[in-house]
């Protein structure tokens, strides 16, 4: 009998899930709104509405099939626990909630997803480690045992797989390669601290770097006509291939910091490569080749010329969708070996 | 029978090896001279003489036992191919060769050992790693999953630990953290490129910070007294301990910047635990105390107060032996499971 598994990516916005099969081809999907629950008490109606859905969803195909399990990218998710854990952008408290207490804000979606499935497989880890995943079972890291996924989008993810594992550490959050310190004492962080790597490189951060070379460079840029808050990362391409000289100091920069994190990086995991996934990694030369090369300029000699820099092999639009599914192959996959 | 596995720890003046049993108790051990063979044409006489004195050494017991295998630690040890890639500090060319061709200097050291114990296991790891999985087979690492080891000597070594397993990584050389950039631009380090976190966080690293602060402080110290040449790191820690300005703001550097180091390194591997190893770790409160603080203090807060900073619980003078040994006890263990 065919077998499927369910991948739901939760977002701010949407929660996304789909029906997919070992070779990441899509059966079905559908969509609920995340954003209609905003507060941490709508929980258990966000539930409600998401199994009942998943249900649906599972009884839509016109052929019998295995569900073999449900896999889950989220923000904040705790692989080990099943817990989402104070997610910054879910489930809030209640507007004027004095002294709130974050302990309440605890969200076992995992065992909840199971009652609604019993006896069915979930796992639940953060999206940056869900496409780390899907690069492995659907995509250009098939086969590889060791390697690094940079995700460029409003901030920066990473997934850091070793021995063949993903890395989930001790406490289950491991590989938040986006809060290392590229520039002490630098730009503010959402985290908190200050000069974090995604505060430099990642949509948000290219764009804050614009902004800075609009104050430091004097040449004329096309970039200069729009204001802050309409401004999004894929300009600074669009000015990039128009020879921008803003745009491109702002991509050498943007390559020049994450080209230096990844040559740390690799002298404590020695990777076979290395992809960068997401919106700015789209933006192709403009991003891999400074990243490339102060990479390379950086690189401890033993590890020179050894390590691939390359984009991710999964280009469809439900990439979410494929790397939270791709938890459950994952899992297949070690228990048949 | 009683099992025993051979640790064998070769270092650049003499090979030190012994017989240890699982639980980490020494029943013969022996020496060789390394520096006795400079040359790389001279490695097939080092074989002799160290597989001959193997063999003597095997032979010393007075009971019978089984050899279930050969641990090796090694310099530029690849763990993959069993091969001492390009060591600095071992068999050099010969004086006067014009022209050196590097390659050369690769010394398949698994393959000549095995060649002289046919049918017994042997593995090789560089000295860092071999110490990190003495810490999980006989130290305070026992049972734990997700840990760093970081020894301090000459230079600053470590290993990483994830699910349960050394990460060696795809060429074999995985853990270099002494070669992370803790200060763009900063001392010049033996690699070839400057501000690598060794050059600071090390017995030699807090030497050199000694003697710049002799420089930019004018407070009385007994450090002025002694000369470079003469300098060793067991210095500062004495003097740390008669309240020295001097050597008590050299810790406190030192701590910064492995605290800082360390904080980042949490972000990628989330570890349960962080153990000190080596010379500089005996300066106990001096080194530990300001390295947990800077590191607490840069610690995004998802992993703030959940990582332990712990001594070595290897304090055995046969820490290196024991450390190669493990490596076997490691395999026999997981073939076990």
């Amino acid at each position: 009998m065919k077998k499927l598994a369910i991948g739901i990516d939760i977002g701010g916005i949407n929660t996304a899930f789909g029906l997919v099969d070992e070779n990441g081809d899509l059966y079905a999907d559908s969509v609920v709104s995340t954003k209609k629950f905003p507060l941490f008490t709508d929980y258990p109606a966000y539930v409600a509405e998401l199994t009942e859905s998943l249900h649906a969803l599972a009884d839509s195909l016109s052929f019998e099939y295995e569900l073999v399990g449900i896999g889950i990218g989220a923000p904040n998710a705790n692989y080990h626990t099943g817990v989402i854990e104070h997610p910054a952008n879910l489930w809030k408290f209640p507007v004027g909630e004095t002294n709130p207490d974050e302990s309440r804000r605890m969200f076992p979606l995992v065992d909840d997803i199971k009652k609604a499935f019993p006896g069915v497989e979930c796992r639940m880890t953060n999206d940056a480690n869900a496409a780390t995943i899907g690069e492995m079972i659907y995509g250009n890291a098939k086969g590889m045992k060791d390697f690094i996924m940079i995700t460029l989008g409003t901030g920066l993810g990473s997934g850091f797989v070793a021995n063949g594992e993903m890395i989930y550490g001790h406490d289950g959050f491991a590989g938040e390669f986006g809060h290392v310190i590229a520039v002490r004492g630098g730009r503010q962080c959402g985290c908190g601290r200050r000069g974090c790597l995604e505060t430099y490189v990642s949509a948000t951060g290219i764009k804050r770097t614009v902004f800075e070379l609009m104050a430091t460079m004097t040449e004329p840029s096309e970039l200069r006509d729009i204001p802050f808050a309409n401004f999004d990362a894929a300009m600074v391409s669009t000015a990039a291939s128009h020879g921008d000289p803003i745009a491109l100091e702002a991509f050498r920069i943007t390559g020049e910091l994450l080209g230096y994190a990844l040559a740390d990086a690799v002298t404590i995991t020695s990777p076979e490569a290395i992809f960068l996934f997401g919106g700015l990694a789209k933006s192709g030369k403009y991003i891999f080749e400074p990243t490339q090369w102060y990479m390379e300029e950086n690189m401890m000699s033993v590890f020179k010329n050894k390590v691939k820099l390359l984009p991710s092999g999964i280009q469809s639009q439900n990439a979410a969708i494929l790397g939270a599914s791709a938890l459950i192959w994952q899992e297949v996959k070690q228990l048949g070996a």
